[in-house]
């Protein structure tokens, strides 16, 4: 029997006609290239999304149709996310700082008609303009007063494009499971891979991170996304913002500047703040060094790698700021866990307590996990039991854009994150490694990225990486490999690391070098590092 | 195009698992006849849900089978919501206090196989059973040995039915528009009607009122619903608490009693409570006569009925706690609005921000809301023009069970509430009437609850209603119906209200009775007042 309630479907339309609504006045404030600080309201963000949509209409946008953005987060990108995918098209977010092979890759793969394109990102992409088959024109987010020099043919200033266009548009019915929005994956190894978001995920995903163990959003909210537009829709607060009436400031180009940063929190009086460990240290060192203090700010969630403990505790003993470590990935849109403590967790003593921040945290709702060994048999959620996680949920992809099958989805639908971790009896997922980063040593499985991060928590080692060399007994032993600030060597290291890692942990052999090579998002490329010593021979192996 | 993410369904089996992995141990304590504080855990409390729903598998219960619950708010109640529910069957919760000939007529009309019901309720039940020719079972909630003397025939108690079952249950996959529950209206006017919601709507409520401007639950919430799980899953708080992982606190058959809502609040550390004004008026008086405090409460929801504004400022100013208004129905699941203030509006002198917080609120995401003409014309949101509401969204009910057509829905898809009221440009809604109790007064629309709310300011009335009443110019008057505590006139009262209404809205008579008619859930019986004063002649009207 069905129940006899309405069937609404879940769309982004609906968020913004929610916002629209009940927080007309809700501001968004943008750093854009020509401008200071762009100041406006969600009700003037949606005239101008409907302009936007009658533009696109008039070009002849269809359903379904891939147009790009590499643009920084600002109001004008808020007009395209809604415009485009209330539209029924497919707003397809690029990194601009992914290697131009891999620019002009992903755009012929998603065949993007249109490219809505940052002036500071116009030297990127005009280079690359007789590779890109599919894009008909260059559409540039500034008004022609603005227009940057370039090569670019075909191209247009976005404030031409939607003016003269009729305030109203009439939204078509999407269907809930209509894509909206496309976002390609930057391994570190292979072709990058499509994540087709679509009404109803980004929705569940809006309305689960907006709860108060995850971000928490209010309409007393002032939020502030550093993390990238261009990346997983910036962890959703786009829609989720909106959604809940907070006040969105964009920080455009100056996402890395601390000074920037610290100046929008003062003035604008964000109380909500979400990126990745690097623009933190970047803000506190600016903070520390300017003596400013930011009143307004109460929490800042920090993902897309671990949170070094020492970055709470300055936040939290210095500056009154709560830090809430998240984990996700673009292919969970992106949130899966969030890391609250829970009341009894509160009682703990001080380093009890730290032991179980570090972890990635709790799933939030709709996110379901577990851990499996090699015969994909279930772990117990033990805070030990150490195997590959997966995932599964209505928030987590289903396969990959123009993919035929994707070995990373099981036949019960649980998709295989490629992370090794444990999850313990109060539901935290701790992330251990990479599995296929992860050392196999006579049977038993050692993490590299708990090494490595024992490694640099010496003070002399800048970065660290460790990787499996085959050994003849063991199968594989711990290489280390470090780019060290000063003289060092293996013995101080490894007498360094004896005590905090299992002795059987320890790395056969530390090499110093001048450089970790990296992936174009910052991540160790431990690819690059494993061919660069294929066939290295540990010294106790010398015959 | 459609998007590749995953489709697991929004059952209330994955809000269930999602607890129970996420937060086993979270509490449940609860007031029951027979125990005095019962507390256990949420692995607990979904280790009997699966016992439960073997015993009702082994029993013959199908999907789509209704079973009816008579039960207060405790432990078994929520076993009994998570058990039916996942099986496929449909909870259908009922009101102990409806009229008998009520209660047998929506068993009848359910078609309940089942009966759930506490021992204290057994009295109400008992001399019904011959009339409820659908019921099998009478299991009351209870173990043997606490089973009460009665003339109910075929009785098992609940802890008799459970024993012995397997702890181990493998959740049927249901489709996120199953039925899940049903909840009878109960109208001032004609037969019940039941409005069946669905696993998907449920789920989506329960997202949409956790979030911070409504509910704003977190796992370090203490939950303390003192709105009954047997009128519309008090207000979802059975699903949206355990969702979140908040500890919950059932004051079971107490719900009226202010020392044991006083010591559940300060010995659980109770800090989110939600309820009637009713019920806020009982606390308070026990609060303030016995000088308690009640530390540990941040915030009390407060619905059903308008809060006073006098209630709002006695909890804030004398014991610390935010009072939100919420608004709502049995047709919405039940949540529409909720009203916390925007950060613009705390900076008004106190008195407009109390003008604005006595208004019902603003809608939660998932609810839309319109005020129309009488010939269905949308008005504007100026928070003057005044109209009949219309909702419409995925929480909210489409028609009613067994029920052909719905005079209520039009053809939009919209739902007509029957209130009449106004919008402002920040969304907020001000409801002023009854649609069927507005007096129209040549043209234009009288509030018979702002009459109403103005009459019961004097210190010597105890309750005031006021209905339309024939003139022949006019086409209705109002007609104030007083219950006075002491002697008190026509005049005395006409003069009191003179700078508080318009004078065209002042009522053309005051008739002093000893009581008012009620409903059996306590609203003024409006239709049996028009029925009493049928014919009644305007003092200036007699020819």
């Amino acid at each position: 029997m069905y129940g006899l309630m309405m069937d609404n479907p879940l769309t982004i339309t609906s968020i913004m006609q929610h916002a629209d609504a009940n927080h007309p006045n809700a501001e968004i404030v943008s750093v854009t290239a020509a401008e200071r600080w762009h100041r406006y309201r969600y009700q003037d963000a949606f005239k101008r999304t409907r302009q936007l949509a009658n533009a696109l209409m008039h070009y002849g946008i269809q359903p379904g149709d891939r147009l790009c953005t590499l643009a920084w987060n600002d109001y004008r990108h808020i007009e395209l996310y809604y415009a485009i995918s209330c539209l029924g098209a497919i707003i397809h977010t690029v990194n601009p700082r992914l290697f131009p092979e891999q620019i002009s890759y992903i755009i012929n793969h998603a065949e993007d008609r249109l490219v809505f394109v940052d002036p500071l990102i116009v030297p990127v992409i005009a280079p690359l303009q007789q590779q890109l088959d599919s894009v008909e024109m260059y559409i540039i987010l500034t008004d022609d007063a603005h227009l940057p020099e370039t090569t670019l043919a075909n191209t247009c200033s976005y404030e031409a494009f939607i003016h003269d266009q009729a305030v109203e548009f009439d939204w078509p019915a999407l269907d809930e499971r209509a894509a909206s929005s496309l976002c390609y994956t930057s391994g570190t190894t292979g072709d990058p891979k499509g994540v087709l978001y679509h009404h109803r995920s980004t929705v569940l995903h809006s309305l689960a991170s907006a709860s108060a163990d995850v971000f928490g959003l209010s309409a007393s909210d002032v939020v502030m996304p550093v993390v990238p537009m261009f990346h997983v829709n910036a962890w959703g607060l786009s829609y989720s913002a909106p959604m809940c009436g907070a006040k969105l400031v964009m920080p455009g180009p100056k996402m890395g500047d601390g000074q920037t940063l610290c100046r929008l929190i003062q003035e604008e009086g964000v109380s909500l703040c979400a990126g990745v460990p690097t623009i933190w240290a970047g803000l506190l060192r600016y903070l520390a060094n300017n003596n400013e203090q930011v009143p307004s700010l109460k929490k800042v969630m920090v993902g897309g790698s671990a949170c070094p403990l020492s970055m709470m505790h300055e936040f939290e003993q210095r500056y009154g700021v709560v830090v809430a470590h998240a984990w996700g990935m673009t292919e969970m849109s992106p949130l899966g866990t969030t890391n609250t403590l829970k009341p009894s967790m509160r009682r703990l003593a001080q380093a009890e307590q730290d032991a179980i921040r570090i972890k990635q945290g709790r799933a939030m709702y709709g996110v379901s996990m577990k851990i499996v060994d090699e015969d994909d048999n279930t772990l117990p959620r033990d805070g030990r039991s150490t195997g590959l996680l997966k995932v599964r949920g209505p928030t987590v992809c289903c396969g990959y854009y123009k993919q035929e099958a994707s070995e990373a989805h099981d036949a019960a639908g649980w998709f295989c994150t490629g992370d090794v971790g444990h999850i313990d009896a109060e539901g935290y997922l701790q992330l251990t490694d990479r599995a296929k980063d992860v050392i196999k040593s006579g049977g038993e499985w050692i993490s590299s990225i708990a090494l490595e991060n024992a490694a640099v928590a010496h003070p002399d080692v800048l970065e660290a990486a460790v990787i499996g060399v085959h050994h003849p007994q063991w199968g594989e032993r711990p290489l280390l490999i470090v780019v060290a600030e000063a003289a060092l060597t293996q013995a101080d290291l490894l007498d360094f690391l004896t005590d905090k890692v299992a002795k059987w942990w320890l790395p056969d052999a530390v090499i110093f070098v001048d450089r970790i090579p990296h992936t174009a998002t910052g991540k160790i490329q431990k690819s690059q590092l494993r061919e660069q010593f294929e066939g290295y021979v540990l010294p106790d192996c010398s015959s």
